[in-house]
């Protein structure tokens, strides 16, 4: 955000604290910050009465007639005692001085048409004219905790959007109600895609047939396309030994994530949260040669890991999920990091098929370790040298701006991390690709070489569409419940105009589905209208709307979902235009 | 068996007892009956000497000397107190006889050739002339518990192997050994399809890429199948709040064979032991309409039930599985039957597919309720009686024969089981339709009527290829490995005679590889005689040889795995011959 702009949304603080003062005596200030949407002021009403969202209204119409008065800042500088004279009974005022004395910082005073407040600065000149008031809302209030710790006050937030013009405020609320409406857990729901069950357990969906085929066809895509690209698809089991993620090292750092273990026959079996000391255990049942390397074995991996119930979400965050895994068993150095850029190549291309522009909708982070932390990474200077700077210069070779994180990396070496955009501009890692140094030791992953001695792999972890829950999620949010035709539930809807147009329609409808097309037929009794509606609900890509011309003339009225165009075609004409069209 | 072979074999029994005796004097007969490829001897040596499997010869040897001397059995009707002065010493004998005498039965004494033994007859009449010495043969020893019971002392088994004619004895000799070669663990090991873990866990599958080919065939083939017949297929949790299965009633069932919970914020959760009350809680997560019904719900489901370690038999019975499951939601007891009906001919269907035959390959078993047993089966007369008549007469409209077997039914109903015979003739169930009235109460599973009124449904619980697991052992076995072109892990191994023949090898492969054929190609630099066992190791069902002559005419030599023929034919014409092949 712009300085001025920042300015503003502080100053706009300041108003809402002088209108809250106003109306409510008995409340204590605390903070308020300009934020990215606009700012927040919070404050603690204690036993005394608060504002509740009823009351936004009245308090934003109080700022817009107090700032009539508000022409002029003036600011002084005071001791620490005036300050606390100031501020006497505001006990997060008199703790916010004590901070500033004690850093040895200035205590400033900012005062606007008779209303002071502690402060750093920061505010426009003149905030009548420099603020345009249709340009700013007060939006909501919440509860937070006093300097975000749970175990301070609980006090009241209320947040005002705020920006340079009423157009920009106008756009902002509009991409809001878009992304509230593409919420993937209301589209979920009123397309029926999902839903949950309390007897079942909470964090665990339920797919219904319609959310069933999207992921069916989302798992036949991709692991037919990495079997294109060479990786050999394996089935491994979701429950394993303890002792599995003792010997991998996974237990000490991801116990927490871990469910509890269940006893069978005296040994502890865990609900698996990853899936390489799986693929090491079956890599390592026999010998391999270093032509079989690189050996890429790709699983649609059911995974369980712990979320607190506070914070699942939807498909976004659950307690099991199936990730598209892979690992990649690699000779050395350079075929590892010539792996990695194989990894990238078809997280793009796939990112490329659901028209995820890369800088726009993602974009690369390398995350690397934090080697003054010995606790959480493994300790080998030296490899995470190599490897950190293998996959800079990897990055550095590709047509791709990337940031760099510290302290992001996998406790078994550095990452590359997909950081995908949702519709609410918000920021996710969506894949990983994973360079590793150190399991190949743990599961003394080996290879014999052409030289016929035997030597240590290395091994490289990435996903290509990472969890199906997410990417399902992501997709519906993506599309907005519009899915293109291949991964649409139902394609097709045939909808014949009236009973006499029954059978040819059933002809049709038979066609399509000899063809392999996912096809609806609406024969009942219904106005044609509202057959219609009922297939434009459910969002079909495309209706065929069959009458007396169509059978005259031998041909299907296609509309489509996406332009709204309606073409008659003959059936024959529908079916290639169909098959492009889902040919990913 | 008929009764002269059962009489022989008996003999054979009596014979080995004499030899026995004759060369461990100190050794306690008990008892030798006939089995059904030959006899048994159970004997208890003692702490004295026992004859091991090295020994067998010898014994063998003895009998046939031995035998030259019997040429008539002789009777005697004795009391129980002659009895035990015979047997005197011989606590076996000693029970046998006061068993006998409690129940006021006859006690007789057999002799022949001055062995006698304790015996209800049923001999032949003349050994030496009467029993084709060469059709018999000591086959192997095993310990075996004094009637079956461990709490009894341990004995030493003797089995022998008899037929009537040498001719078929060998035949049995051939059909055990081809049983033994075709073990699915055997081959799973030969072939590369499935391997273990000690570290991972007892009882649950690594599968290799090759295996899991076969079984992502096996899974894409049943899922279109089932949803080309109107099956809609879901994905629903393999973990679920023990709640569920209270509910469902399966808890107190089939608490023995689920796993321990797992706590998770104070639930406890269970590893699945079946998909049903996850599908019913799915149904009713929103009202239907009878137009729904009946709703067929399928799912490729990952349940879990405990086995003992000692139970654990390659991938025949593991403690994880991935079942083919589905419950069909019905109006009424006519669409549950026509359901029924319809799902045995999808089980037909599939068995066709893979080439067996009903009545000899597998037949139905009617399985109905105990309904003296109130604690195993769900009470309801009226509901038992109406659902095993109707199953009956459905099975009585088919064209095909059954059993019915009292006590073998589900708690909440009567089933059809489908007994399938491995190779080695052994009976198991492979896959069950049931039919269910006591879950749609439980869950209160209901629809809206034609009349807008709320009816109870009727569910029918079935499989269409069982557990994958399972099919797979048994498909394994089945083809003996020779897997059919649409199931073999690789179809076709592209052989170039010499290495100038590489390039035009290479184009080969890449128009197979482009028609979506699993094909390998082998360009090492091995003889085309090593290329081609390594090819024939492996199974492939087709070898493309590629040569001189090819290369001018513009053809391939197809030679075929299971007729040994081989034909040059053009790219063109192998697609299409391979296509149609490969169409199930």
């Amino acid at each position: 955000m712009n300085q001025n702009l920042e300015h503003k949304r502080h100053t706009l603080a300041h108003l809402l604290a002088a209108a809250v003062k106003d109306q409510y005596p008995h409340a204590k200030l605390t903070l308020g910050p300009a934020i990215d949407t606009g700012f927040y002021y919070d404050i603690d009403f204690g036993d005394g009465e608060a504002p509740g969202e009823d009351d936004l209204k009245g308090l934003q119409k109080a700022m817009k007639k107090l700032v009539n008065k508000w022409t002029e800042f003036t600011h002084e500088e005071v001791s620490a005692e005036k300050a606390r004279v100031v501020f006497a009974g505001n006990e997060y005022k008199l703790e916010l001085i004590e901070e500033i004395e004690q850093k040895g910082e200035p205590i400033t005073l900012y005062t606007c048409s008779g209303f002071t407040d502690l402060c750093r600065g920061g505010h426009v000149e003149n905030p009548k004219a420099d603020i345009a008031m249709d340009a700013f809302k007060l939006d909501k209030i919440a509860g937070a905790y006093w300097r975000g710790d749970e175990k301070n006050p609980m006090l009241t937030r209320i947040y005002g959007l705020s920006f340079d013009t009423k157009e920009e405020l106008d756009a902002h609320e509009e991409r809001v109600k878009e992304a509230q409406a593409r919420d993937h857990r209301k589209l979920g729901k009123e397309l029926g895609l999902f839903t949950f069950s309390d007897t079942v357990g909470r964090g665990l969906p339920l797919y219904t047939p319609k959310g069933s085929t999207i992921r069916r066809v989302l798992e036949r895509f991709i692991v037919d396309e990495e079997i294109k690209r060479g990786y050999l698809h394996v089935y491994t089991p979701d429950i394993a030994k303890l002792d599995l993620y003792k010997k991998s090292g996974h237990y000490p750092h991801y116990k927490e994530s871990m469910y509890a273990p269940i006893e069978i026959d005296g040994d502890e079996f865990m609900l698996r949260p990853m899936t390489c000391p799986h693929h090491f255990e079956l890599y390592s049942t026999e010998p391999h040669s270093y032509k079989e390397l690189p050996m890429r074995i790709g699983e649609l991996a059911k995974l369980y890991r712990y979320e607190q119930s506070g914070e699942l979400t939807g498909l976004i965050r659950v307690r099991s999920f199936c990730l598209a895994d892979a690992h990649i068993i690699c000779t050395d150095e350079e075929q590892a990091v010539e792996e990695v850029g194989k990894a990238l190549d078809l997280i793009e291309y796939v990112a490329g098929v659901f028209g995820l522009k890369m800088g726009e909708d993602f974009r690369y982070e390398l995350a690397l370790g934090d080697r003054t932390d010995k606790k959480k990474y493994y300790d080998n200077d030296g490899a995470w040298d190599k490897g950190e700077d293998l996959l800079r210069k990897l990055l550095q070779n590709r047509d791709c701006s990337f940031t760099e994180e510290t302290g992001e990396a996998a406790f078994y070496g550095p990452k590359i991390d997909v950081q995908m955009k949702n519709v609410n501009g918000k920021e996710d890692t969506a894949f990983t690709v994973q360079y590793d140094f150190c399991m190949p030791e743990r599961f003394d992953l080996t290879y014999i070489a052409e030289d016929g001695s035997k030597k240590r792999a290395l091994v490289v972890h990435r996903s290509s569409i990472g969890a199906l829950e997410r990417i399902m999620a992501f997709l519906i949010e993506h599309y907005a419940g519009n899915f293109p035709l291949w991964l649409s539930p139902a394609q097709v809807a045939v909808i014949p105009v009236a009973e006499a147009h029954n059978e040819y329609a059933k002809g049709v409808y038979e066609k399509l589905v000899a063809a392999s097309f996912r096809v609806e037929i609406d024969t009942s009794n219904e106005s044609m209208g509202k057959k219609v509606r009922h297939a434009k609900k459910e969002r079909l890509p495309y209706f065929l709307i069959i009458g007396d011309t169509d059978i005259e003339a031998g041909t299907v009225t296609v509309e489509s979902r996406d332009t709204g165009e309606s073409t008659a075609m003959s059936v024959d004409e529908l079916l290639l235009k169909l098959k492009a069209e889902a040919t990913v």
